[in-house]
């Protein structure tokens, strides 16, 4: 059994550049419907049980490249969903810099693909001897970030083919969603019409990666020079991450900016020339993105809205099936990644293998 | 004398484009020295002093565009500098999706030049309604973030001529320095050592401006499609800040990461058309960057290194006295924003008002 499916993925590899990186992106669905199979809900729900017990008063989360945009989007979970102020550590200003901040009231949580990278270990280590609950989110349960840490969730995604992570990025977001969620509750087990619409993800996700859209979009965009992505709120982590992919499998400079932060000053970079990806939800955020797509388009830019409606002044739509803001992150990505598999192959790259990029990456 | 200040900066606008940001560039000495007289000095220890006494468990930052760059220096500086645990909040959490985080040990600092944005006001109005203390370090005394926070800090920089803030920015990492390091004293007032070491900085900052390499290397750079800037810990909000003037004001794509960030996956993007403005400080943060510049120089990046030394395979060196890594972020930004100044000239924009920007930036 382990055999074939090895001798599958050797097969998916010398079959075409990219297949690696596709077979990633639909096991998205399958990943997502694991992560609720009794066996891995109730090991998240007893995490979660733990958590809330200790009552930490707030909450800081460790993380570097994709896996640091699923810790952004648990930030903003954590400040809404349970009240509790929660941000984003540099590892370096411990690692490098010597910091020993006092983290006794606070939960620490490390995430990462491969738990391999030392600094977070470090970070978590010295968050412990600080008096820290320390919690690894990882798709590695043997990994030395699991190690150090007092407790561990796997994201059973499964081997990763390719270098730019894509289902362990929605792993790790739906993952961290329940964790919260279950946090929320008090005994880590998920109210029914939570469970519900956590339950209606796998097939809504299957429908969006259905939508030929995407690969369609990478002609459009196969000469472009440059890309810029924006969201806000829960959608702000999405639109990080799809700069990222570009930038990992396209080598297309890819500029990421909250809604907000994009009329303070780069406002003034967009132009007819760059396309601008909008992620837009059907609430709160996608409403505060109207006005900051309004001044975009003053600028004569080319936008295409990622979300469930019509925005007015794009011209093209990935479109989404509507669901709350709050699960839309683990949906909006999914033609996101499929863009930047489309066009890095578009442009003649391998996004299965990215130049100068290893699996997994070791930083001080 | 008010007349007279007035016809001056007039006559430097209609002088030629660009006179507007390069007089705020050159009195940014002045403002070092300015919040060094004794009266601005007082003030700070004085709100330094009512911080170490109220004691905070840990310091919420909350600011937009530039002042984000000063807010995440300031996050450094106190997890390293008073070993409490930091991060940069949201504001689009509260003001969009309604967040109620209970901050009551926390000290809730906003950063704002014009201390005009609603969203942090509202920020800091929440913060203080669930018993966190508020400061707000702004360059308007009379601002509605001033009005909302129970503390407050002018950092007396005076009119900023462009729309593209220089002085304002350093003058709020001045007076955060000076701000931290008081609350590290305990009664506000700063040890002898660490105010000989700030007294030197004016005279630092004049001979940092005084070199002619900036300027130069905008010839350089004339056709770049597009810049990568990066730096470690003190050194990263300074990477961010660059990457932002230089796409404000010469609308070239900016991309800033992390030392670290940097090779978990933007590295692919680098190539020999790509130039590298890498920041390398004297201390373990310019230590840290010298593995990244190496896999950095395999991918046969230009790499132009800002510091007090020769990096092996640099290109180019904008050349900063050396200090200790805390100060200087004081210095490297300056033959930054000169660069970004000398570049918007040669491509033939007008740094002072930069398309489709405004000075005071609304959003909810």
């Amino acid at each position: 059994m382990k055999r074939a499916a090895i001798a599958q993925d050797w097969e998916v590899f010398v079959a075409h550049p990219g297949a690696g990186m596709a077979a990633d992106i639909n096991e998205q669905p399958a990943g997502f419907a694991r992560l609720l199979e009794p066996a891995n809900a109730e090991a998240i729900a007893r995490i979660a049980a733990v958590i809330a017990e200790r009552r930490p008063r707030h909450v800081v989360f460790t993380a570097r490249g994709t896996s640091d945009h699923a810790a952004l989007y648990a930030a903003y979970l954590t400040e809404i969903r349970l009240g509790l102020p929660a941000g984003l550590a540099s590892p370096s200003a411990v690692t490098v810099f010597g910091a020993r901040p006092d983290l006794s009231s606070a939960l620490v949580i490390g995430v990462s693909q491969s738990g391999g990278s030392s600094d977070l270990a470090e970070v978590l280590r010295q968050a412990r001897a600080s008096g820290a609950l320390t919690l690894a989110v990882t798709n590695a349960p043997d990994s030395p970030l699991t190690g150090v840490a007092e407790l561990a969730i796997d994201i059973v995604a499964g081997h990763e083919r390719a270098v730019a992570a894509t289902k362990t990025y929605t792993a790790e977001l739906f993952t961290l969603l329940m964790l919260i969620e279950g946090v929320r509750a008090g005994n880590g087990v998920l109210p029914e019409e939570e469970r519900k619409a956590l339950a209606a993800l796998p097939e809504l996700a299957e429908r969006t990666l259905a939508d030929p859209t995407a690969r369609q979009l990478a002609t459009r965009y196969r000469f472009a020079a440059r890309v810029v992505t924006t969201g806000r709120g829960y959608a702000y982590p999405t639109a990080r991450e799809a700069a990222l992919k570009l930038m990992e499998t396209s080598y297309l400079p890819s500029l990421a900016f909250s809604g907000a932060d994009l009329l303070h000053g780069p406002l003034a970079m967009t132009d007819p020339d760059v396309p601008v990806l909008a992620v837009v939800g059907a609430g709160p955020g996608g409403a505060a993105m109207r006005d900051v797509l309004a001044r975009v388009g003053e600028r004569g830019a080319d936008v295409v809205a990622v979300g469930p409606s019509d925005v007015p002044g794009a011209t093209a739509r990935l479109a989404v099936p509507q669901v709350d803001e709050r699960y839309a992150p683990l949906l909006d990505i999914l033609p996101l990644q499929q863009l930047a598999l489309a066009l890095a192959l578009a442009r003649g790259e391998d996004p299965d293998a990215p130049r100068g990029l290893h699996k997994v990456t070791s930083t001080l």
